[in-house]
């Protein structure tokens, strides 16, 4: 996460939305929420029960009584809409608001999201320099504010680190060989318990190639299922 | 988003998250909801404000016992976990799980997401053919509930599907329910070969699950593998 972007509340109206908005920036690596004239009590139960373990967020939040004074020392603005307006060009996507941000990460933006009920009005949109359209569904776009936070938050934080490949970064694929010596070892497996029809021993053979051919055996699993080969070799009468 | 995709909540204890989670589907277009063995009433008037307009979704949602019968018509089950478990399945991310949704529009996908205060447990985790880890701050990790749905639901909306013409169209995938038939009768077939460590059976079997989990099996290739564990079971001396 980009450190020095930080998030603004527009008159938030919900004490329970501001602690899990707190909740999302802390689980998105961001910390430096700002509310413009919060419509509650942030520091309320509700808020601070919701919030969980980023209550001290909640607590080192900052007062103000307008956007101009919360992003004074910001940069670049964006702010959200819940309304589509494809037809204007400044409006982007959460990952193509992500894109713009990374790509100067010397400069602090800040993040604006209006209030529930409402969202940024049009004087408010005006402050921004791109505003974020969420994606969603024609039938019911309104997203909950702490939802629009979150899936904001997450695509900056998935754009610094893009994991798209499978965590267990420690499995060592099997190779081909691997692969040949385990297919050979489990049709002498099926030919002892007569599973594998003596005139035609390929037909299953192929299904089983199929089968463990998509399912991109490791090396460990190889040696697992060879077990059970030689187990079956072991344990079996013909 | 793929209209066959079902969303099943495992133990909710908080109706306001029961609530929320129905919102961000009406957001992103999706309305199947289950629920096993909710911890507290779905239909309470914290969880009926917190749909708003997804009320409907809340009151049509369906409840079930266990998981093996709220995916039991689901081909394809993909979990979610807060942490990393080197004994599950492979962990994707949500961008990839929405790939992987993507590409087989013909099956039926359900997605899964445990209770607030644990996620899903490892027992849970084994009926999973995927797990969904969503990136976050190692500092705070936990995600709230519907936050946790939010961006995965996102991530399946946003993709734009692409035009992968699979060879097969004639497989039949095999259900959760085919799967588990499978799983009991190979655990069956380890055990009577003494593959199976009599004090610890799970750790391969866990192993087993990922390996068939990964292969997304047809129903043909069910009654195959099904077909070697009997004949193993014939033909074994103990």
């Amino acid at each position: 996460m980009n450190p020095l972007t930080c998030l603004v509340l527009v008159c938030p109206q919900n004490p329970g939305n501001i602690g899990a908005v707190a909740r999302a920036m802390m689980n998105m690596a961001l910390s430096d929420l700002r509310l413009v004239l919060p419509q509650c009590d942030p520091l309320s139960r509700e808020s601070l029960d919701r919030a969980r373990e980023a209550t001290p967020i909640v607590r080192t939040a900052k007062l103000f009584i307008n956007i101009d004074d919360a992003v004074a020392d910001c940069h670049r603005v964006y702010g959200t809409s819940r309304k589509a307006r494809s037809a204007s060009p400044d409006f982007v996507t959460p990952r193509v608001a992500a894109k713009l941000i990374y790509s100067q990460p010397k400069i602090k933006s800040a993040l604006i999201f209006g209030p529930e009920d409402r969202g940024l009005n049009n004087e408010e949109i005006q402050k921004c320099d791109v505003v974020i359209d969420i994606p969603s569904a024609p039938a019911f776009p309104s997203l909950n504010l702490s939802h629009a936070v979150m899936v904001v938050l997450y695509e900056l934080f998935v754009f610094e680190s893009p994991t798209i490949t499978t965590k267990n970064k420690q499995r060592k694929i099997a190779t081909a060989k691997d692969k040949e010596g385990f297919y050979e070892h489990l049709r002498e497996a099926l030919l002892k318990i007569n599973y594998l029809d003596a005139n035609n021993p390929e037909r299953i053979m192929r299904t089983m190639r199929n089968i463990f051919g998509r399912a991109e055996l490791d090396i460990r699993e190889v040696d697992i299922l060879r077990g059970v080969c030689r187990q079956i070799l072991n344990r079996t009468v013909s």
